[in-house]
């Protein structure tokens, strides 16, 4: 049987009641084109929904039906039941969900969640290394034909991994192409919309890509061709944006930095002057920060900046706060109080206020300092695009140039590339 | 008749390509939900599909049916075909359309352009001072019922004043708002889940509710009857969860505290533990920060605590870093640092590790101190719903404290009725 025709089904209260908006059919859609499939119709419904009849009666016209969300616990597990009761199979306890789901929960499996293991029978489960609910595939005899349909958890961190590695690749199949995976990266300080132009402008015959922005980076897949094409493709990308940028996997920018203080089991402080304790935050969002960040101090006025950090008044007269003189006096005001291995800075206009012609809103000086190293100091002239987007520019852009400094790397190379921040 | 039930019927080929994404669904079903509908499903189906048989299976659950795309003069002219056909009326000319469209091109209303002012026989133009293609609606027989049908055009630009100015007071007046005003609150701490069963269980007959998540509140909308009615339903759910934690109009947590301090001219700095930064950042997420904002200390680690607020390390050894003492102490030593009018301090179990029996994930310390007046500290118990929700909601929980601090009220009459954070 050839698979031609897809459908989409998301499921969950939370979009059709509009509190938040639906990421799934836009990436799924885009996917599935490009690998050729004609996407028929994609259909948001609650989790309480009444979804039986519009499945059924899409079977009849569709190839591939694709559910998303229904899976968890508290749900009234709307998508397995469902699939089940269409396959005609019963549902049945899949040995690796359930033995996946164990070793994430333990004896908490007993009860609501018991049912999350419980598959139609028939059906394969997908791993879903980011949440409790596995996913499934297989297939549903309808008359001759025999439809294809997976199931997959709503949650986009859990989504989007298991449908890039998972379904795309089967689906990939149906529909005729043998060889399909896929790398994914992550990108730093770019706009979405220039990160799309500048694969258009790289991207060889054969490979295509999806983006997904994520509040503090934007993640790249790269699809078809080889391993070895998606990877000089990724290269090509780094020659023109600068290879700190895009780096290989799924990784958070603050990551970048507290998997290499980790390894290194050494620690970091931080003094923050526009975004005030954002870096500070952001070093401590995982579990077991104590083991490598120290604290912090988040010195919006000139009076905290002399007082918790010891920057002089001169230098403040002098310079002014926005300067690579403060951020230095900053970095190793810190690096003394706390008596950490390394320490950071930050110090810019934020806005939307406060700009001049020679220090314009998006200026932003960070600084890095360590017991007996030189204490660098790197100027960023982020294109502004409000206070929210400078203030995260400006932490991003520091906890990656913090890994460089700690690797000894020089920061101005790193920079220099950096046109398109 | 009632209405009650709505569906939305999105139509747009380069949506079902995944070439731009869905901009309707959140709009219209966070407005409705507004309202009072239940939104059934929203279906995303390319121009040159068969959406008949979805929609018409649709009308027998649905009391509404909003369609947007469709309506250009270059493709099928779906929407209007469809819908005469499924309330079996031909497709006439509208005058008022057709002016509005002479107006706007002239003699090249003649060709394909003309369609575009045909409408199905007794449905009502709506105009669309964007664009060339008018909207409609009217009503489609379905047995006894009459469905409520409506097809915008389907560029945002165009069909969002249409939505807003004439389509959502018709949808609010068919659900049986005859003064279509509505009063907008802002709830802190509370899940949405709790706050849906709480308003369930007060608003008297003939008022609606509708929530929107906003990460650090959700909105609470109320609809219907009188202002004066409306007011009555939030004091009643303010009775059941104590006051502060639902406010008149739209006011993001942080402006709380931030508007008071403006108001008197005053200042504030912040010592975090558990939340490191959290509140520092969020106490300057608004440009002008300065005129209250000195600065705060993200002391994570016990020495830091030590070294940046003073600290005693005996308090540390005997009653630990989250406790009351420790609390009252970090508050107090970045008063002393900072020289401002008052300070907060945090400190608690963030999670996921570091829980005990006595200090169990999600317990929090919060302190409060000023120049010549006693410090106080509240100690809360967070539902547990993992890291990232108790930093948050201790950060909003200081927030609205201070304030009350500042007002001298009593805070632990405050806290008492927090029986559901």
């Amino acid at each position: 049987m050839l698979y031609k025709t897809a459908s989409l089904f998301v499921i969950g209260t939370e979009l059709t009641r509009g509190v938040i908006a639906d990421k799934h059919c836009q990436v799924v859609s885009s996917q599935l084109t490009q690998l050729g499939y004609r996407v028929e119709r994609m259909v948001i419904v609650p989790d309480d929904g009444t979804i039986d009849s519009a499945l059924s009666a899409c079977l009849d016209t569709c190839d591939v039906v694709i559910l998303t969300g229904g899976l968890g616990p508290t749900s009234d597990d709307l998508t397995r039941s469902i699939v089940a009761t269409l396959a005609k199979v019963p549902l049945v306890r899949d040995q690796s969900a359930f033995e996946a789901l164990y070793a994430r929960i333990g004896e908490r499996i007993w009860g609501a969640n018991e049912q999350q293991a419980m598959l139609p029978s028939g059906f394969e489960s997908i791993a879903n290394p980011h949440g409790t609910a596995a996913g499934f595939k297989g297939f549903i005899p309808v008359g001759e034909r025999s439809v294809a349909c997976v199931a997959m958890p709503g949650p986009p961190r859990e989504m989007d991994p298991m449908f890039f590695d998972e379904v795309l690749p089967w689906l990939a199949q149906l529909i005729g192409h043998n060889d399909f995976s896929r790398t994914e990266y992550s990108t730093f300080l770019l706009a979405e919309a220039k990160l799309e132009e500048l694969c258009r402008q790289v991207a060889p015959e054969g490979i295509q890509w999806g983006t997904r922005f994520q509040d503090l980076k934007i993640s790249l897949y790269l699809v078809g061709d080889s391993e070895e094409r998606r990877q000089e493709m990724a290269q090509s990308l780094r020659s023109l944006v600068g290879p700190a940028l895009i780096v290989d996997g799924d990784v958070m920018p603050a990551a970048l930095l507290t998997d290499l203080l980790r390894s290194k089991a050494q620690t970091i402080s931080c003094a923050e002057s526009c975004t005030s304790g954002y870096v500070a935050k952001l070093l401590t969002d995982e579990g077991g920060s104590s083991s490598w960040f120290w604290g912090g101090a988040a010195t919006y006025s000139n009076d905290a900046k002399m007082k918790m950090l010891g920057v002089k008044e001169r230098t403040l007269r002098t310079y002014g706060a926005v300067s690579g003189e403060c951020a230095s006096e900053m970095a190793e005001g810190i690096l003394e109080v706390s008596g950490t291995d390394y320490a950071l800075s930050i110090t810019g206009i934020a806005g939307p206020a406060g700009g001049s012609a020679e220090k314009p809103v998006g200026m932003v000086w960070v600084g890095f300092a360590a017991k007996g190293r030189k204490t660098q100091t790197v100027k960023l002239q982020f294109t502004s695009w409000g206070r929210v987007s400078v203030r995260r520019k400006a932490s991003v852009a520091a906890l990656i140039l913090a890994g460089k400094y700690i690797n000894g790397d020089a920061l101005l190379d790193t920079v220099r590339k950096w046109q398109y921040i």
